[in-house]
């Protein structure tokens, strides 16, 4: 493929921005919507609490009548067991813990302290308002709105539909592979972004059913490359070659019935590269989450410098080092999937752009969370 | 539940770690594989690429034939067409792209430039070495992982066995929560870290086939608080009360068959940050993960002062403004699981600290990774 018919990585990307709308919305059960994004705001139907409830198990009393309570003045008040959860008694406005106080034979309980007013009271509206907005439209629920939105009395949530991902593998066994491993990378990928795979083979990509379609394996302009051709001959073939190392061969075009369909090159390191920089994004964007790279990204130090052929948006991967800076590894068109097994993430070196030299500020994007991973401090 | 009896948080965390081993090694189909963690070395059977092959598609030759060739010297020089992939037909050492040179009508092809050896060629072994290490035990398998084992033929790992974990719901509802939602948010947890979940009512808690129990509700001084009482009665309970806040209920023990058994507090958010600090790392240690805070974290400065109390280890719940700096929100013992959904993290505020004064650096750790969620840039 000649660098003149390849096209900028931003015209793709714009590609897959027009081609990718947030699906319509479905009722999920709260207990199964762990990962899915919220459609629709939730709001709490009643306060949170209701009313005021004890904080902890203890004896609700009245804050008012312990005044003056003291060591040298240990005062006996009237006082309700309460446990933690339970709301306070009519005419209550504290809890004293049991611990801190002593119950006499009148069924008073005498304090040495005095108690303040709301002191361990879950005040009624405290965890939420009626009313007020619980979790927010486009949140991808984590455990901790799961528990909110279930303390709440919310069962079934309006959540974005999952994408649903035709994956067809095009390409034809080579020797320097001994299997085609991209299905199985590309059905882990899919299932990460949140989309359900079904495969299907070439002669049936334009089948109705999906909301996207992935081919990978033959892109290139090769004598068993089919993979445009077919796109072309029964859809549309928007774009094919991309300004991008590695990968250059990837195309983007639609069925005719106007699924999107992205052709993804075969040679492995390249099919993940597509699809982590066009597939995955839309896919995400379908399934109602952002686009951007998956991957953290942080501002990080060359600690040598990083060559990259002008005209080509180059991938380049990277290790970091003890001291935190990050230099580049054998490139991803000589090593292949290695480079990013052996690797600790990833560059993205602009077109414009020769790379970069020793002490360069670069954004770099880490597989692996951004984590210190220090223990929690106790 | 008194100060005097609670257990710093250090103590748990080394009951927690002296209670859990990772699992024994399973069979995986490597399709399946994606999450789990490698329980043994994979070495590369044999050299990837096997041979060398073309980079591209293009014409393979022998380098040295092309010596001298120019714009006004075009060299016709033997070639075979060969497809991205295909191995190097014997006495040839260089691809030229099909868009490079031009076929004559005596089978050969005509070079405006000479080749170099070995270019577009993938060298046999430049992924891996025959033997190599493509990935090391203990590696969690991310999609990238699942590509080049796949490539290299791999199709079946060991992994590490799934933690299976009985969670059994011992509270009783309570008049400031409509139901009680921490089952909902502990099978979402359980299953981010990588375990499997069976729920049992609290008579089962010490039937057979768990790896550990987590007993959620039931753990105060309450009357209807039997959690304890039962831990004691048919196994041990080694740990009641940590001074951790919020969940200071919290319980360690183990059943009589030594599963281990975590009592957390019914409290949603005591719920919550007792199974981040203590239940989730017993579980991501059984599954062969690293058992820190599942969150990223990372230096941060408090905008404001923070305050919390000597001999507690505090939770604390964080916003991060638009500058960068963090502040604290209202505290998780009063505004429970909202906190945490309206904020953007938390800071862990050791025992021996009365928190840290405005412009302080603190360990700040983010709910949502720690993405600048920049474009890729092109």
């Amino acid at each position: 493929m000649s660098a003149a018919g390849r096209v900028p990585v931003a015209r793709a990307l714009a590609w897959v921005d027009a081609a990718t709308r947030c699906l319509e919305a479905e009722d999920s059960a709260l207990e199964k919507a762990a990962g899915r994004v919220l459609a629709a705001d939730i709001r709490a139907g009643a306060a949170i609490p209701p009313v005021d409830c004890a904080a902890v198990d203890g004896y609700a009393l009245r804050a008012e009548e312990s005044l003056g309570a003291g060591a040298y003045n240990p005062l006996a008040v009237a006082a309700t067991a309460v446990e933690l959860g339970e709301p306070l008694p009519p005419g209550t406005d504290a809890v004293v813990p049991f611990d801190q106080a002593e119950p006499d034979e009148t069924g008073r309980v005498v304090l040495v302290e005095p108690a303040a007013a709301g002191a361990n009271v879950d005040r009624a509206g405290a965890v939420a308002a009626a009313g007020a907005l619980l979790v927010a439209a486009g949140t991808p629920l984590a455990p901790r709105h799961i528990g909110l939105l279930a303390q709440s009395g919310v069962a079934s949530v309006r959540v974005v539909r999952r994408p649903r991902v035709r994956l067809v593998v095009a390409g034809t066994p080579r020797s320097s592979q001994p299997v085609d491993g991209n299905a199985a990378m590309l059905r882990a990928l899919v299932g990460r972004d949140g989309g359900t795979v079904s495969e299907a083979l070439l002669a049936d990509v334009f089948g109705g059913g999906a909301d996207i379609v992935l081919v990978a394996g033959g892109t290139g302009r090769g004598q068993r490359d089919r993979s445009a051709a077919a796109l072309s001959a029964t859809g549309s073939l928007d774009i094919h070659g991309v300004a991008l190392a590695p990968g250059d061969t990837a195309g983007f075009g639609h069925t005719v019935e106007g699924v999107a369909v992205l052709l993804l090159p075969g040679t492995p390191v390249a099919c993940l590269w597509n699809y982590e920089l066009f597939a995955g994004r839309a896919i995400r964007r379908l399934g109602g989450h952002d686009g951007s790279l998956f991957y953290p990204s942080r501002p990080a130090v060359a600690a040598k410098k990083i060559v990259s052929a002008i005209g080509l948006t180059e991938i380049c991967p990277i290790r970091r080092l003890p001291d935190g800076r990050v230099e580049a590894m054998a490139p991803f068109a000589e090593a292949g999937l290695a480079s990013a097994v052996q690797g600790d993430g990833f560059i993205v070196v602009p077109e414009t752009s020769e790379g970069y030299p020793a002490g360069a500020q670069i954004l770099a994007y880490f597989y692996d969370e951004d984590r210190i991973r220090a223990e929690p401090a106790s």
